[in-house]
């Protein structure tokens, strides 16, 4: 199996992302799929060295921009890069995309080509974040895919998040979260205090609630949060 | 006139807010009034050297907790320190009011009694961040008054960090944004976006929205924001 990479999506020019997926078989002996322009991809890996059983191209001949809508690309461009990518995933030809490109255009094309998991109604981003303590990172959801958040989806991100830690941190029983303006019950909007009661309900091993700072401090191992909130608290 | 103290708020001991209110007098010449139980502040006053024309004590026999709801407080304990140091901004014994003790009920209190500046529907809390850029420190509001705001408070938010950066910065045209989750006109939630919409038709000098990294580095003066991010943010 591979990793589909998207060659075409980002701020930076081909050449980084190709230079990236050589690293990744070099170094780890991934399986790579590079999509994008055909022979610029080829024309730029002439100038690295790497085994070539172990990564191929796939021609795509559209990109979405970085400024593009999500729901445009989806509809108007067929053939763009992340698209194909993401068909590769869904052809079993890719376990994986990984793109630096349009982030909504990514989640919209992979919600609509491969569906979310069966209960679960909207994607989110998962951040590793580091904290304080020596090789005690966290898992932040979301990070930016969906601005406005019912508590149920909220409830959701924290069942991911917990799937994820068990499953790529190695935890047990991770402890999750809810990022919220003060740490007693009953703190935050509306929606916050809907999402703590069926945190607390639920079978997870909820802490409670945590502060923007706790979180880098407080050993927890998943932070919820809408990706408004997630976005702003990744990027300061 | 002269800065009112509570003596008694926070999570520290009186000890520390009498021996920061020492340094006031001593190192800036500033008169003030410590507001809390008399024969405590006056006992650890004995321990320090100050120009006694400089500083009083005004008796006070309540404390409001840090976990009590503003409500309450305001309900309940009509001598609290809290109380009695905003009564003296009423009565013109004093120009401010500093409290380290519960933001909630502080917040609730100096709106009671004091009242807002006609046209300002909520007070918010305004923090001084620090920027990339030497001296180049920017008014962040609301730091956390208000969970919950609708586009009217954060127009007249942008309407007092003006007001603030003009008077406090020494700014002539101060660079308003509002902290969004991109910087392109029509991010973010719908509050924002009318948000957005109020801030461009209005006479301040708005420059858009401003993301979680950048507005620490492109040389903003007020960033806006709902008290809930403003939070996150701050803690962060």
């Amino acid at each position: 199996m591979a990793i589909a990479v998207d060659a075409m999506g980002g701020d930076s020019p081909l050449s980084v992302q190709v230079e990236a997926a050589v690293k990744a078989v070099n170094d780890f002996g991934i399986d790579v799929v590079l999509v994008g322009a055909f022979e610029q991809i080829e024309e730029t890996l002439k100038l690295h060295n790497y085994d070539s059983d172990k990564l191929r191209i796939v021609n795509s001949t559209e990109t979405v921009e970085m400024n593009e809508s999500p729901a445009s690309a989806l509809r108007q461009k067929k053939d763009s890069s992340i698209r194909v990518a993401v068909d590769l995933v869904k052809a079993g030809e890719a376990e994986a995309v990984v793109s630096a490109g349009n982030t909504g255009a990514s989640m919209a094309t992979a919600k609509f080509v491969l569906k979310s998991i069966e209960g679960i109604e909207r994607p989110a981003i998962a951040s590793i974040m580091p904290s304080v303590h020596r090789n005690h990172p966290f898992v932040l959801l979301d990070a930016g895919a969906n601005t406005d958040c019912k508590p149920l989806y909220l409830f959701q991100f924290a069942l991911m998040g917990d799937a994820y830690a068990r499953t790529y941190l190695h935890l047990e029983n991770p402890r999750v979260a809810l990022l919220n303006n003060g740490e007693e019950e009953g703190k935050g909007y509306l929606e916050l205090k809907e999402t703590y009661d069926l945190l607390k309900q639920s079978t997870l091993n909820f802490v409670g609630n945590i502060e923007g700072k706790a979180m880098f401090r407080d050993k927890v191992n998943v932070v919820v949060c809408d990706g408004f909130v997630g976005n702003i608290a990744l990027k300061v």
